[in-house]
């Protein structure tokens, strides 16, 4: 009986991501598209976490973010506007955003804006910033600052005049042709950041910039494989959102990372939250570091793997490994082991090595503790320090204490209601 | 002892294959530097062939080829002036050039220009036009004519001045990139057109031509995912070229095929073709057409697979079975048995899901013969009719009598030097 119910409602779940219709439809600016922003409000990535328990790399990045926005001039002072309690921090995920690794969104900060045409709900991003010293790992010197307004004065009036002219992105299908030319769409993003750059340069060629700004925004991209995640990222938030509230589902529908917990919450039980204290990352460092200097697993960016791709579509992007580690044939065998806790596979992203069978897709927290596998993020590495950025790149799981408390929080769901 | 002689002289042919840096150094005009061109030469694919033997899509592509030159104004003139002697035939591979199916240049025709910067030699290539009628498929209506004047007078000066402004392009580095992106570099090439886009658009964007020339030159490109076979061609065709004459050598160093005739040239036996009449190709047909409608065999393209990828690649390029018909299992045993007819594997060229592995590189045709195992490629498929263009696409083998005539021919002279 109960069984039944469940089925019913995983189902319905997993029929809503495979249906989903992420469209890229234009640029806004934080302060006036992200529901819920005021100009003092920061939003992070993962869980909600106050000041006091904020990660090295989170601190760094509110620091810049407060610098940035010209509510600080310096780290002394930025430090005290945080601990003052006068700027709401807030999560991502409570303004239908996602942000990648300390995912810090502030009032001024250009975001993609994407519609999840099947449903209505809408998700919002930030520009992805390059590699190096960045605001999302934590850094906050003068270069990252001036990057930051370049990115608010340039590259984000070009991209949004571009797809202005360009109208409306399918971004459904481009996700489903990336994944067939190896990326898994959170570390190896290197066809999505290409397929993007072909889809927009014949309309930045046509906004009205001076070609010194149109040849610096397309370089800018074209130097960094990164720049699709910031698509795939809010890609899967839409996809995943229409998941709240599904009575009786067992399936995830978010999985982040704030850099001191990493938090789950599941369709059946609303938008609680089911938190535990984040893992250190096994991966490939960064010449000079090792794990000593990591911090904890950070960042909205595991919304890849909570919606089948990302980790679980490595076996399709067996090339990833030379960035966090492993070799194609772990690839392979993670995305296989991620079927055993997934309730269905995609339609549309799908593995042409598997036959094209379609990735992994919507975790059962029942299947997550039947049979002790966690889900695979393949993941970003910050340094556990503000100010000073990436030290490497691999992968982790989620603490099973999350899926083992959310399991708990259902069944006494189901006590209430006379169920179990 | 001969043995001997035949290892080393394989080896050094392998040596040659994996020590080339095929470069992108620009665009010119194939009168003017294509070695031994003049206003009334005509290249085509494949080994020679007179306009008696031609076949249909090559007739087509002539006829074409002599309106867009204006030399003729309709078919019948065409007609006329091919069979009248006028106009010299020849093969783009004794001119250091490479063409896609009838593979016709023209001397007003913009060409890629490749340096192999380890050896010297320079390779040629046209630039690709795009799906539908085209003249490589032997169509030659006006629209054709109207997309090779706008090559000739947009898209080619474009990317001039834009190569001019970016410098050199290291190709080798571009197609072992490809290659980890889902493409064979024959068929699919999906990533390379991607690549070279978002290579190319910051110096699109900076020459002199209005925003909407530039903006149609980025579209052109963006709407035609075999725009870098037109590359990954000369960059096989400039890498193959240094094994010619390598006394002893068993080595393929040419493959090319006319829509008459397969040729194959071995770099032991110097510039001497071996032919047989090609075959007809099992694949996938566009709706209406059937293998009824097929021409044979046609095209320089299969140079890819004489240097290791296209069909040799097909395991890191599963997806392509949509295109040329198969299972991506299939894909996966094409390139494994060719790693039985090769000398050795690419240094650069390297397949993840096969842990990284080099591509099977080197055909030689005592492994041919030996193993009975004829090389796999994978190719488009011209109507044999003048005039119609495009059927299908699928796979193909070289004719077995092409191997045995260069085996034959091998021994005879290992006779003739007393070697045997």
């Amino acid at each position: 009986m109960i069984q039944e119910k469940i089925s019913k409602a995983n189902n319905e779940a997993l029929n809503k991501i495979v249906s989903a219709q992420p469209t890229l439809m234009g640029i806004g600016k934080a302060l006036d598209d992200i529901p819920g922003m005021t100009e003092k409000t920061f939003l992070h990535a993962g869980p909600p976490v106050t000041w006091e328990n904020m990660s090295g790399p989170l601190r760094g990045a509110i620091i810049g973010g407060l610098i940035y926005e010209g509510l600080a001039s310096n780290e002394e002072d930025a430090i005290k506007l945080a601990e003052s309690g006068e700027i709401t921090f807030d999560s991502c995920h409570h303004h239908n955003a996602v942000g990648p690794m300390a995912g810090v969104v502030t009032p001024s900060m250009p975001v993609w804006i994407l519609k999840n045409k099947a449903f209505g709900n809408y998700a919002y991003c930030t520009l992805n910033e390059g590699l190096g010293k960045v605001l999302r790992y934590g850094a906050y010197s003068e270069e990252v600052i001036e990057r930051l307004n370049w990115i608010q004065n340039s590259l984000g009036p070009v991209l949004r005049d571009a797809l202005t002219l360009a109208g409306e992105i399918d971004l459904k299908t481009m996700v489903a042709q990336v994944i067939q030319m190896g990326d898994d769409g959170h570390n190896r993003n290197k066809a999505g950041t290409s397929l993007l750059i072909r889809e927009l340069a014949p309309y930045i060629v046509k906004t009205n910039y001076t070609d010194e700004v149109k040849s610096e925004v397309l370089k800018f991209m074209h130097k960094n494989d990164h720049f699709f995640l910031n698509i795939t990222m809010p890609v899967c938030k839409c996809t995943m959102d229409p998941l709240e509230d599904i009575k009786y589902s067992t399936l995830v529908y978010t999985m982040a990372r704030n850099g001191t917990e990493f938090g789950v919450r599941v369709a059946g039980l609303g938008n609680r939250w089911f938190t535990a204290p984040a893992e250190v990352i096994d991966g490939l460092y960064f010449p000079g570091y090792t794990m000593e200097d990591a911090n904890r697993d950070i960042g909205d960016s595991c919304i890849t793997e909570t919606t089948g791709i990302g980790g679980f579509a490595m076996a399709g992007a067996p090339a990833i490994v030379q960035f966090v580690g492993g070799t194609p044939s772990d690839a392979l065998n993670y995305t296989m082991s991620m079927y055993e806790i997934t309730e269905g596979e995609s339609g549309s992203y799908k593995i042409p090595s598997l036959d094209f069978r379609g990735t992994p897709t919507g975790i059962d927290i029942q299947k997550v503790i039947d049979t002790g596998i966690r889900p695979i993020i393949n993941t970003g590495i910050a340094h556990k320090n503000p100010g000073v950025g990436q030290v490497g790149a691999g992968l982790v799981r989620p603490p099973m204490k999350c899926f083992e408390d959310a399991l708990e929080a259902y069944v006494n769901m189901l006590e209430e209601e006379g169920l179990f």
